[in-house]
Parts: C-alpha cells; structure tokens; sequence
C-alpha cells in the first residue's frame, strides 16, 4: 500500500510552461534561488525538471519537433537515461542529478524530475542490460507498446520479473541522486495497455527504494472508471490534457473538478496541471506574458486551491512581477490547500459555479462568474443550514454584509470571489 | 437542494423479484403483515409495489409480452395513472393507494411505488390535460422520447412549463396517498436526452409536495460522470442493470461498488438492486429457490450492508425460510449500514476482494473469495496502520486469532468473512 | 427478384423542397400541366407528393414543428392513410389520390407518392383492423420501433405474417389509385432494425400488386456493406442525407458517387436526392431563389447526370427562369443518363475531379473545378489509351482543340465542363 | 494511372501457411518446380516467398514470437532490406533475390516476394542514408508510425520526397532481381494513417522501375470506403484478415464476397486470401493436414474461382496428395476465373448462397449449402430470365435434367454444386 507523507498537496515550480525542452541546470538554479528567496514561506518548495534532460540538441528543430526522434540520448550502461551534459555540466562523469539536487535541497526545498514510462528505445535496438542482470533491454521492451507523442521509449512487459527490476533501479538511481518527486508521462491516461500495470511497478518501486518519493501520473485526462486504482497508488494524477492559458480550458475544469471532487484525499490529488501565469512559452515559440486575464488567474486559483489540486508553476520565475507574485503569495487563498475536508461543488451552470469547503470555524464559499460579463452570483446559505451576516473576501480582504442569508456578489467576467463565513 | 432525511441507506421489500407486473393488494399486505411481524425491529421498513400497476391484464401474455403494448391502462382526468382495480380493489372510486399506503403505514411501516419516467402515450393521443392548465398531454409529450423496455409512456418535453406542473400534480397526488418512496424507472442510465432534467424535475416536484419522499432511481447502470448529479438530486440510483441471482452479476458487482465507494454519503446510496433471495420468480417463468448458494448469498449481504448499498428483499417473505431470514435478522452485519464512515475497497484482483470501514471503537474488514475453489485470503493489518491479536468474525460470531498481525481466513468458494477488530 | 422495368434513372419533379408538408392537389396539378408542357419531351415523367399528405393542419405551426405530433390524420378503417381532404379535395368519399392519378396520367406523366415506413400510431392505439384478417394493428406495430423525426408510424413487425398482409393491402390500394412511384421513408439508412426486412415486405409487395411501380428509399446515406440489399430489392437509394443549395454538400457529393460508382447499373440507382434549384423553400420559411450558383448547378447537373443518380426537380416548376429552364432541357447533359456504362471517378482531390463515361462512338469526360477560385483543370487522355485533337464542350456547345492528348479547361470555381471526344 | 497487364486474377503458391517465417531457398526451389511440372499448365504461376526473408534466426523462438522483436536482419547501406544468407545462400555477396528469381524463371513461372510497408527500424535508429540522397532513414521514418503485429518498420513520411524516392529505390533494385509481384503487408487495412499515401507511393514506384510488377495488399479487411483507392492503384487487396482452415471464416467469406463483388475487373481482385489445403502449418506449431473437409475445399474452390478472387495455394506442394491435386487443376472451375463479366450473388441467407456469372455461351450457377446438414438448395431459373432443361455439373461432370426450370441439388453440408447451363 501506498506511503502517504502529504497531508495537502504538493506547491512547486515546473520548468515546461516556460522552457519546455530547453532547460538548463542554470535556468533551474535560477528559480530555485527565487523561491527559496520569495516563495518558500509560503509552502512553495518543489522545484521540478520537466521532460528530455537526457536529450541532445533538445529544441534546435522545435519548427519540426517537440521532440527530435531517434537524436542522441545520455544512457548508463543499464538502460537507465542521465542528463545530457549539455544542458546538465554538473551531471557529468556519472553524478547525474546528484549535484543539482544537492543544490535544491541546500535551499531547503524538493527536487523533482521528469520521466517518460518505459525503456529507452535505443537500449532495445542496442542490447543494453537491466542492472543486477543478464537480461537486455531488448527482453522487457515491447516493439508495439510506444507513446504516440515522444519517440524515446517503448513501453516494458509487466509479465517479465525483468521489468520491475528496471522500475526498481531506475528508483535506486533517484534516491541516490535525492530526487524527491517524479512526474511519469504518458501513464496517467493509460494510452497504453500495460498503463495500469506500469503505475504498480513505480509504486513497488518507490516503495523499496527507502526515500519518500511523490509520484505524479502524467498527462490526462486520468480515467474516471480507475480512480481506485490512482488513489491506491499514486499521489497525483492530471485530469485534464496539458492546460494552457485559454479560457475555453479553464472553462472546462469546473467540469473535471466536478467529476473528481470525491476523489481528494490525504496522499491522492487529482492535478488540474500547472499554473500557466506570468511569462511562458519561451522554449515553444517566443516568451510571453499569459494571455489569462487577471480575473481569470483569480478563478483559477481559487478552484485550485479549494479543490485541494497540486500547484505547480509554470511562470520563469526570475521575471515574476508583483500582481503574479501577490496571486501566489495569499495566505488565505493557499490555506484552503490545508483544509482538512473535501470540497464540494454546490451549483454549476452555464453562468455560475459554487464551492465550499469547511474548517471546524469556518465555512469557505467560492462564487464563480463563468458568463462573459460582469454578473451578479449569489447563493442562499440556508442550502448549507448556516446562517451568517457578514463575510471576508479573501482576495480583497473586504468584509460584506450578507443580507436575508443570501451571499451576493458582483463579480466580473470569468471572475471569481472567495468569502470565509 | 435535496432536503436530507436519511442517515442510512433505505431498508424493505419489492414486489418485482416474485411478482413481476401481477402482484395485487392483497400479495402486498401480506408481506407487509410478515415484515412487521419479523422484520421490522432491524430495520426493515419500506413496502414497495412495482411496475406495472396500473394496467390491466398484466401477465397475461407473459410468453409474448412482459409489458403488453397498447394495453388499457387505468388513468385519471389529468393524464396520472392509478392503481389498476382488477389487482387493487381499494383503489376504485378514485382513491387510488390511499388504502393501502394507510393498512400498510397503521403495521408501522412506510408505503413505496415504481413510476415510469414521463406521461402516458395514451395521454398524449387522446390530449388528456394537465391539471391545473389547459395545457392536454399531447403538448408536454414527446413523440421520439421513449423508453425502449416498456411501452407505456411518453417522456416530457423540460423546456415546457407544464412538465413541470405535471410531475408537481403526480407528486402532489402521491403524498395525498401517504407515497414515502418512489422508484423511477428509465431514468438513472440516462438512455433519453431528457433523464438528467426529468430527474431534476421529479426532485422539484418532491421538495414541493411537502412530504418526505425517497428519490429512487432505475435502471442502471448509473452514469459516472454523472454522479453529482444523483448525489445533489437522488437518493439512491442503481450502478447495474436489474440484478439477478447468478455468479457472474455478484461478481461484476465489485467492480462497481470499486467504481461508486467515492459516492456514498448520508442520503446518497448508489444502488446494488434488490435481493434475488428465497422464492423468487413467480410472475416470470415460475416460483425458484434462489440460485445464489448459501456462500454466495452471505457474499452479498456483506458487500451491500459494508457499501452501503440500499437493501430491498427481492423474496415473496411469507415463504421465507429459516436460514434466508437469519441473512436478513443479523444485527452486526447490518449495523454496517449505519457506519457514519465511508467504506473503502482495499484489494480487488481475478481471486479476492477485501473491503474495511471503521467506526469509533472498531475497524470491519471482509474478506471475499472470488475464485471458484475454496481458498485461503489473508490481509496484513499493518497496512492499515493497526495491530491486533483477535478479531471477531460477524457471521459465524466466532472469536479468531490474528498471528503476526495477518488476518486471514480460509473461505469457501464465492464466500466471505465479516471481521470487527 | 426485383422486376425491372427501368433502363435510365428515374425523372421527374417532387413537392418537398419547396412545399414541404403543404402542397396541394391545386398545386400538384399546376406543376405537372407545367411540366407536361415544358419538360415532358426531355424525359421529365414523374409527379411526386412528398411528405405528410394525410395529416390535418400541416404547416400551421412551422415554428414549433415539421410534423405535429399527435395531430390528426386521415385513414381507412384497415390502418392504411388516406389523403387529407383539408388538401387533396378530390380524395374525398375515399376516392384517395386516383382522381389526382388519373390527371397526371392524362397528361401523359406519371404519378408517385412519399410515404413513411411502418403503421400509424393511432391504428395501434385504436386497434384498427388489418385488411382481410382479425389482427389489429396494435399486435404486428412495435411499440418501441419509432422514427425519430417524424412522429406518424410505429415500425411493423417481421416476424408477424400480418405485417407483409398490411403491406400489400398498402400497395394493393396505391395500385388502384393508379401509384408508379412510391418513395419510402425512414427506411433508407436502416435507423430501425427491422428497416432491411420492411424494404424485402415492400419489394414483395410491389410484387405481388401487378403494377409496375418504382420503389424509392429515403433517407440517406444508404448503408454501403448493405448495398446488395438495395440493389436487390429497391430501384433508388439516397446515398446522402438530405440534400440543400449550400456548396459543402454539393462538394460531398464526390466523395458519396465515388463510393457508390460500381453500383449503378439497369433499374438500381444511387440517389443523389432532388435538385434544389430555382424557387424553393415555401413551405419552410420562405420561398427563396436557389442559393447555388449557376456554375455550381451546372457542376450539380453533370454530376448527377454522369453518375446516372435519379433526377428529382425540387424547384416550384411554374415559376422556373429561363437560365434554370435551360439546365433541366439540355439533351446532351440528360443525354448521359441514358448511357449503358458504368460510370467512372478518375481524380479526385481537393481541389478538382474527373469522371467519366463511354459509349460505342464517344469518350465523355467531365472536369470539376472544387475550388474556391477560377483554376485550370486538364486530364492526360493518354491515361484512358485515347487519343484525340477536339471535343465539344456540351455546356456551351463550343468546340476545343486539345493539345499533346491532354484535355485542359479554364473552369470557374465551383463550376464543370463536360466534354463530348 | 496504374498499368493494367492482368486479365484474370494471379494463381500461384505462397509460402506462408506452410513455412511461416522458415521458408528457405531449397522449398522455395522445391515448390516451384512442383508447380513448373505439375500446375503451370493449369495457369498456376506466381512462386511467391512470404514474411520475414531478411531476418535472421527466424522460427528460433516459436513460442514467444512469431516474429522477434529487435533480431538482426540484413540491410544494404542505403536502408534496404536483403534476403538473409542464413537462409538464402545464393543472396551473398549482395546478390540478393536474384539468383532465386532466375531460377524460377527459368522454369516459366514468375518469382514474388512479401515487404512490410515502411521503413527498416534499425535504418532509423542507425542513421543509414536513402539511395541516391544525403537524407538519412531517421528523417522519413515515423517514430509513432508502426505496426501493431511485426516489429521491423517504421511507416514514412508522406511529405517527404525522400520518402517516394526510398520507395522508388526499393522497386528498382526489386525490378533488378527480376520480381514479378510484391505482397506488402502492413497497409490493406489502413491501420496506418499514411497507409492509402503508401498505396500510392508504392504504386508510383512500380510504374517509374520499368517493370510490369503486381502490387498485393495485405491484411484484410479492406475499408469499403477506400474502394476506389485499391481499385485505380492495386492489383489485389486483401477482403479478410488471414484467412484459416476453419469453417467460420469460410461461412463469413460469402459476407464479405457480397460486399465487394461489384469492385472486381480487370486488373482489379478484391483478394480472399490463400487456400490452406493439403499440408500446413509446419512453421507455426506443427504441419497438419488441413481441416477443411473436401465438401469445404470444393465450396471454397467454387467461390473463390466464381468471385475471381487471386488464387495463391497455401500448401506445401510436394506433399500433395491426388484428391488435393485434383482441386487445383480442374479446368471447368478455374475457368471461371477467365469470364469477362461480374460474378453476382443471388441468394444469400443463413442456410444457402447462389452466384452466377455468364459467357456469351452459358451461364454458370453456383449452389451452395451453408447449413450444417445435407441439404436440397434450388434456384428458379426464371429469375435470370433463361430457360433449360439440362445443366452440368463441373466438379463431377455429371449432366442433370432440369424440371420446371429450377436447378436443384442435393447438397452435404457446407458443400457446393457448380452447373454450366
């Protein structure tokens, strides 16, 4: 059964929004001072490397590839990808990690990494061996079982005893190095038919590899018919595609946060993904400011955070202004993260959504705009059985008078407004 | 919002299982007379009629027919069917099932009935009216929304004001009767695009009539995705289809329970279907002994009352055996279904299944042998963060030790054991 | 087997497009003096009555429905519809449509009428008789085999002797009013599951009525893994839903004939639906002149004309232009309908296509411009192993040289020419 | 346009059903001369050598794989697969199929080869050039276009030149050895989604290398849609997945006959695979005879000459017994195979099937029993408007009278009579 460390969930950054497949040990320095500096007392403190640091030449084709197929990779001798020195200088002579992870932890804060299920597709082509034995990387491999979006790896044969020795040195290597979290891509929607079975071999594998380890299932949307199966063995599981900022998508997740609601638990967070805010894209197409509205990020962390999500962001944070940072920095908004109960959504409509959530002193109510226009969304709080004349909105720090029991609030387009009642 | 009255998944007997569509008044008080007599104290309390009782000459065809198409049905001024007097004598004169829902209510016990989604197709092609307007069926009534099982009715159009008014007259008319429970039927899988709103409106119609009535809803499978729908409008919704007494069903049914265990809260019941136990039949093909085995039939008792599963005797009672009626009188095994936690599937693979739930004092683990052969299933209480050296086991009230903190049990084939540790 | 007396595909006018539900006896008349006069001498024969002729009160509420459901229809006392006198004012005292028939025919045309697949409702709500049998309708209508857009039938029963008996009591009386054409609704795309057998019930009895009459399905698309069956039983098919003056449709039409080209032969034609030309839509929401270009009509014309698909004037014919006249009288286009080779694509792409046909003395080639500017389209006869110098352009009538063996035309977005080598 | 040399469709033997993946130049050897001595003369003529001829230790690991993942196989250095000398001797020295295609030449017979569309995987990973550019295998090879079954190939990139031109090198240096005929696989069913730009590259590569080549596609099903697609740019395609020695699939053929025998002519063969008679199944898991009955062989034999359907013998040739023997080289039957005109069923239910197919002397009809009894199947003539009194029947050359014009037979189960008429 799974080891459950968290009591909320994981707050980080994540260097895909900004840097996609470009980033560097600098780069990931760089941020980790900032928040060690600016955000740690607020609970922020995984600093995680997104996908292909063990690639060469990572984005000098991004016109043609995300991901350059059949391009050079930095592999041990078992199979196992290490960071490409040229991204990664400290990586070399085999540290791997280590040194960057050293440097994180020197920060008091978590160090995290990405990693793509399976095997690499050269240690199939090439014969390398799984550690501690005989076998090739060729035996567990499985020609037909690939990921339809990286060309790296093929997915492993979970009915080899072989497999889960590779999941299991894969995780030695991390703990060796102090990796503290590990984002798992093309898993969490289970695309492939061994999915399932490869989220139990990570799970076993972090199990043995005596560190605490978060795993965090990648991309959605995660399957509703094996929420069982996410909340036994993993701690995070996105569900929603990758999430940028459009509204139409964040439209959409008062959807999938309906859906999920009864499945957030201690140790178990369904991931609405990260917070595309401040500047991002520059390994895509060109940096740039995102294109959410400030009402916009306001709803967005407030469903965040009352739905108890993982938090992870996706600005550079060295180029953080003030408004973003003030959004990421409101104790009270972060503090819904902590709450003990579940969230619950009370209406959902075209034009309007309400949550709640409670604390053995207070109710928590989020009012949601989701119209195109400044509206007016108010909730009668006998629903609740409560009765109260007066709250604090939580972004504002305002304290409203509620009239006839009914929380009334003008809120603009796609905004949102939390009281604490 | 749903006004909450139940703090435990509700608890009796329905006609279906043995009567098919010929069950008449006098079947129902006596099984009503039985349950008070025996089954009352336990907490056996709703007597609920099924289908089919306002049409004549139900069964009468039965080789052909289950639900006779274009069949005479008995029907008021304003379109709402009404007991049918050829098999409810006491309903003639208009007074539909107040007789009954009254002998049935003076035994100590609550009165329950089946309705079909929509209005009467005869309504509709004869432009009966809706009461209180002038509005006839045939307005409301919805030509290409039907319910492909049974050929009674028209489902209504949501977007017209007077569906509204239509299920609000049908609700009023069942309080008038003393109706504490209805089971609405083709409605909970959503086959019509109209269910989810039918339901609210049903819902509506409840929360107006000024009685506390349970919301049922049937057939499933009940749609997960959408769950907050049932949960914020319904009491219990069934998560299968009609539920009969062969293995592979009972089987099937922990996949399910694995599926909703999220869902169950007070007032909020997804719903296993009725027990297909003791005499069974008589209206289909012939009166049968259950085909489920002793085991199997201990299995789902211990899965229903651990999920919380809504309890309805599919059994004609008056012919209840001594061994079938110790099932339904054991007070431990069906205090699980007052626990105030929520129960959680802990293994479920091809062999075995164990489920746990706690209360303040104990913690209730089964232990289920899925497979075919008599077997040992064992369980490492360490999982579960708790010691113990003994346990008791619920069925066989038999005292166990518990050696190195490892339950297990040596169960028959399709069995289960009831732990409280 | 399917009797065939057809050696070209069917021609004629049909109410629909422009009546929709209203057409009447006056107007039926109107179009076939009109076409007697005009069109007769270029093969143009059938007199169509499209949908809803028996049903009282058509049209009166356009806004709210097509077909009104549960509105009253006219029919005999064996469950078979009559014409409603409301419209079809020579019907009355069960005249039915022969004296309308008969005028039709002494204009030398032919007369077809449209009618739905299965049994009224009302017969089986009213237990009507079957003719020459004690079986009332309500035992071969299926209760829950519906339409889904028109609310008149319920499907009949294949397995019930009773329902080929209705059918041909159907076709018996449609070949005493003197019926040639008959287009069948709600059976085409086999929506229903009994749709197949109703088609061979129909075939049969057409069969067994002594009277030649053409068997036309609707809607599309036809089914293509069910394209014996129609070419078995039926005499057209609509290979497309239907079918409007809007480009995209006309666009997709290409794709559609090439799917169905090697089925086309003597009595067995894919439908490519009416020619929406003209004045249309009257009946709708306002007649309108035909939204189609002239050069999209002639690409229309030599499509159709081409794949030899039935010809089904939509327009309201006495109001036709001149420019519109001259498309419908144009003896070399209508001249391919007659040819007795398959047709054949050669190109399709998205932005032009090639067809062809021969016969003992010609080669004729069509070139489609698809595209939304002015493009020259050519085509290597050298493909086809001919060779030649000159065609004539059988449009324009004009005569080209070609060059090097390759056909090149300048054609006009969306427009055709059609060679003649 | 494709090149059409072909009149009727290909007859020849495969070494697949025998040799799986084993087959080695001495059977290929064996074979042909087996069929120069014995079948030639019967229009047998294509020797055609199946999957897997470029891989090393082929058969080596039976029980695993069929074909192993990641194996060495024979390339050239411009990413083009070689016959392995493992098996082929006379393939050294990059002689490839040459020396074998001479062979069989010599004999009178033409010489086929098995490709799986794509490109070598290990030509990616390694970086081997197309012939005659500077462009690598890793530039036109999909990372994520593969097939599900055989792990050898990456699909290429349609939008690439290079891609055409690795094809066009492929058909040169296969014009080179002197092959006759390709059976690609990996394409027919369009599992792929550049599967139909294959089709055409491929297609585009036979008509540049000078030599008159059939192009097979393989597996089955072919999409019915794509109709036109096979039809102008392949031979033969194949209607079913492999096709076995079980009555099934042979039952399910006379479907799938029905749904393409309008898309038959010339140079044009909707393909129902190969004919697994006499001994097979040598490299799968042990020869065997097959298990058709010979009332099956004589049903299949029939419709497949009827529909016109290539013709390749699955069995190991010199182990063919007489009565096989006399199944192949029945001159009436085969001759079906030449008729000018399109074969059409007649009768198609669950107990019987009749075709037909005319010369400008006879018409021939096909009676089949497809019940599982001895069985009397008849036919009125007069549905094919012809009249006679005597017919003769191909398989026994008997002459049989013909009473009231309707051919009967009294047919064993799943048997077939062929009359000339």
């Amino acid at each position: 059964m799974k080891k459950n460390f968290l009591t909320s969930p994981p707050m980080g950054w994540n260097s895909y929004d900004y840097y996609d497949t470009t980033v560097t040990e600098a780069d990931v320095k760089a941020n980790a001072d900032y928040m060690a500096a600016n955000l740690k007392e607020y609970g922020w403190e995984y600093v995680v490397v997104d996908i292909e640091w063990y690639s060469y030449n990572t984005g000098t084709r991004r016109n043609e590839h995300q991901y350059i197929p059949f391009e050079a990779v930095e592999m041990d001798e078992y199979s196992r990808l290490l960071p490409c020195p040229q991204r990664f200088p400290s990586a070399v002579n085999g540290a791997g990690f280590k040194p960057l992870a050293d440097y994180v932890h020197n920060l008091g804060l978590k160090f995290g990494i990405h990693i793509m299920r399976g095997i690499p597709r050269i240690a199939a082509h090439t014969h390398t061996k799984i550690k501690g034995t005989d076998v090739p990387a060729s035996e567990i491999a499985v020609f037909n079982n690939i990921c339809w979006w990286n060309p790296d790896m093929y997915g492993v044969d979970p009915n080899k005893d072989a497999s889960q020795i590779y999941y299991n040195s894969l995780l030695d290597l991390y703990a060796e190095w102090g990796v503290d979290f590990i984002k798992v891509d093309d898993i969490c929607r289970m695309d492939a038919p061994t999915a399932e079975k490869e989220i139990i071999m990570l799970h076993n594998a972090i199990n043995q590899c005596g560190r605490d380890i978060v795993l965090s299932l990648s991309p959605g949307p995660a399957k509703i018919d094996k929420a069982w199966c996410y909340e036994r063995y993993a701690n995070m599981w996105r569900i929603t595609d990758d999430f940028w900022d459009n509204w139409p998508l964040l439209l959409n997740m008062f959807e999938r946060c309906e859906l999920w609601e009864r499945h957030v638990s201690d140790g178990s967070y369904p991931d609405c993904d990260m917070l595309p805010i401040g500047k991002i894209g520059k390994g895509f197409f060109g940096e740039h400011d995102t294109n959410f509205t400030m009402d916009e990020q306001i709803t967005m962390m407030s469903l965040w955070c009352m739905f108890k999500s993982p938090m992870m962001i996706g600005a550079e944070l060295t180029k953080l202004d003030d408004e973003t940072l003030s959004l990421l920095t409101n104790k009270d908004i972060l503090g819904l993260l902590k709450l003990r109960n579940q969230a619950r959504q009370l209406v959902r409509n075209k034009n309007e959504a309400v949550w709640m959530n409670t604390d053995d002193n207070y109710t928590y109510i989020e009012l949601f705009n989701l119209s195109d226009d400044k509206k007016e969304v108010s909730f009668d709080l006998s629903e609740l059985g409560i009765k109260a004349e007066k709250a604090e909105e939580l972004w504002t720090k305002e304290n409203v008078c509620i009239n006839h029991n009914i929380l009334i609030s003008d809120i603009p387009a796609h905004g949102a407004a939390v009281y604490r009642i």
